[in-house]
């Protein structure tokens, strides 16, 4: 199958490796005889229908391996969701440029982004190859045994959670982070990386899969603050009551969704002082702190699994080889194949679109508030070389000299 | 002089290399002939008090070496204030366990205790060595060009604007940053760093060092926004209005305040939020995203200046020199003697106890509303090797193809 110009874009939340994908994409195609064309669009969909396009071939090779070491959304993003006429938009746009296949890079959003376009240029007897690139820090693409971007985003939170538990060590009290996760709970569940000793925080995790119960939370907290005197907590944004409704979004004022009905969890820090506040008032415990890691957990500069930016650069070169191997519509995914191994498959678009992964029961303890030993064992090889390591002296105890 | 038996001890809000110089000040006693026996108090002066003491001296040098390379306080802190009969409660367990010479790692309110340690030691005519050791995120410690701590947690700082920066570049909008520090804004000015190309953020910068204007800040805000369609912002914890009294802290409900009288500001997210919903009600402006990075920037681990790992490792080892060659009292001082080069000296207690230093006019620009080159100079050679660096697309325009 020949590919003379393909066009990409970048879709959703942007991550610490996306760009990977961007780039081996690109140099995969550069690399064919004669070389293929790569259009780049800007902002996602929206760039497409906008006609607001770059020439990924003109770009320096040296400006390529920068940029996909830089995380964020080089091309810039979007989080549209095209309907029937928008679709009918990007057609005209990729019929005019002579594009012949169409690669989007994102997440679950954006992989149905994919399969919308595809059916649309179906139905208009428009011959375009349709591959979605796997992205997302939430990991909650079904079909793949994790996401490229999730294992640098999981590096983050596990450094954040064992500083702050070195923290909270030095400075008792109880320490609340909430953590990124709508649906899926991996990335919340990602802070047990940060236990080494046994006493190490976080002592409670709490998951979108479970159910929330404010009063099981507050006697979970009390339980460790009495055993340990201190207490390091991780909560998803994403967590709910029996009714399935965002702790979160009970609390805001002014509920802000997103063109694919994604209520905002993000970019406030309400739900850590709801808790933090019930702490308080209810433990009657002084010391609490409560953070919200926010955008900090998807693109701090400097925090990246090589492991992940290796694959999302594998993902980027497989999504190009399925397509010239005579794929015409599919999204690439990752399956582990051993200890620590991975390949790649492209997967039917229908099988993965708009659809949620969520983490399975054996990665959650039975009460509902911490991880098991196979999640750790699960995200350990993701998280690549070099994480830094707490350590603690021996502390020889001094007998008392003084009468004091 | 002769030093037989030292005591030390870790005071105020842990950083990211608070044990170097725990660790540079064991290991220059244990080179000692005879080795110098060293005490470590647990949490601070507390641990004194109450006798919770640890031989340092027992410790392996690997571990030493490796709790080094450990964010926050390898000891343990505390916030106490020592008062006349603390101190006197201080005195008899020091003399109980012959100690000669009590080093105290801390920030301002740490020095403060170290001065009137010592004037207690005086007055009961105990001959106490008292030699304070600076720390702080806060780089407010008067006498010192800048101060342990700082560097790394400036280094989280700069790295975490530069990811947000991106992401805010993909998806634009506007994107609050509340950065620590109560007095002193250098911290917060640190983003500043993040910035290479002219349009990157932080686009504006407000400092405790100027009285904070909701109008102006808006109209601030506004003006990038028409300007660049996005807008990325990093605020202190500590801006207030013209009376002095910080926006933080007129917006809580309980004012919390720590044993030194400080307003606790840190540890939720309600400035962040007041000033995203200012800014979405009165500017109309959609998409707002508020971070406060809170206590992820004083100890997230792996994130680390390798030349204030190196200072602050010598400013421990500095304080046992000073005492050795017959210094009983004073604080340990960085003071920048070359480009980049530093020597340390040992300034009286009472030139830096409880004082705090702010940021030099010549730092902060007319507006009030970012930093100077000097600025970005001073801080420039503090941040170490490795920095992750942004990268971007030429981004080769495509010409419009279709008439869509």
């Amino acid at each position: 199958m020949t590919l003379r110009k393909i066009l990409v874009a970048q879709g959703g939340g942007p991550t610490a490796v996306i760009n990977q994908s961007l780039v081996g994409l690109a140099l995969a195609a550069r690399q064919q005889t004669p070389p293929i064309q790569v259009l780049g669009a800007r902002f996602g969909v929206r760039g497409i229908i906008e006609e607001d396009l770059v020439d990924l071939s003109k770009e320096s090779q040296d400006d390529l391996e920068r940029v996909a070491l830089t995380p964020s959304s080089a091309l810039g993003s979007t989080r549209d969701k095209p309907d029937l006429a928008y679709c009918q938009n990007i057609f005209k746009v990729l019929q005019a440029h002579q594009i012949d296949s169409f690669f989007y890079i994102g997440g679950n959003d954006s992989s149905d982004t994919v399969r919308i376009v595809r059916q649309e240029a179906q139905a208009s007897n428009y011959p375009l190859r349709c591959i979605h690139i796997p992205k997302t820090i939430d990991n909650d693409l079904v079909g793949n045994d994790h996401t490229p971007g999730f294992a640098s985003a999981a590096r983050f939170v596990a450094q954040a959670f064992g500083g702050a538990s070195l923290d909270n060590a030095a400075l008792p009290g109880v320490y609340l982070g909430v953590v990124m996760g709508r649906h899926a709970g991996f990335l919340t569940a990602a802070a047990a990386l940060a236990q080494n000793h046994p006493d190490d925080g976080p002592h409670l995790i709490y998951l979108p899969e479970r159910t929330f119960d404010m009063a099981q939370f507050l006697a979970d907290v009390q339980a460790v603050y009495a055993r340990l005197g201190r207490c390091v907590v991780a909560v998803s944004e994403g967590i709910h009551d029996g009714s399935g409704m965002a702790i979160a979004s009970q609390l805001a004022k002014e509920v802000e969704r997103d063109a694919h009905g994604n209520v905002q969890l993000s970019g406030n820090g309400a739900l850590a002082d709801v808790l933090s506040e019930a702490i308080k008032s209810q433990l009657k415990i002084k010391r609490v702190r409560a953070d919200t890691f926010g955008y900090l957990q998807r693109s701090f500069l400097g925090c990246v699994s090589d492991v992940d930016q290796r694959e999302a650069r594998m993902a980027g070169e497989k999504a190009l080889q399925f397509a010239l191997t005579g794929a015409v519509e599919g999204s690439v995914a990752i399956r582990r194949t051993g200890d620590y191994a991975v390949d790649y498959a492209l997967l039917p678009i229908e099988e993965v679109a708009g659809k949620t992964r969520v983490m399975d029961d054996v990665f959650i303890n039975e009460q509902g508030n911490h991880v098991t030993p196979a999640f750790v064992s699960y995200l350990r090889p993701l998280l690549g070389a070099n994480l830094a390591q707490a350590h603690r002296l021996a502390l020889h105890r001094i007998e008392k000299a003084s009468d004091a």
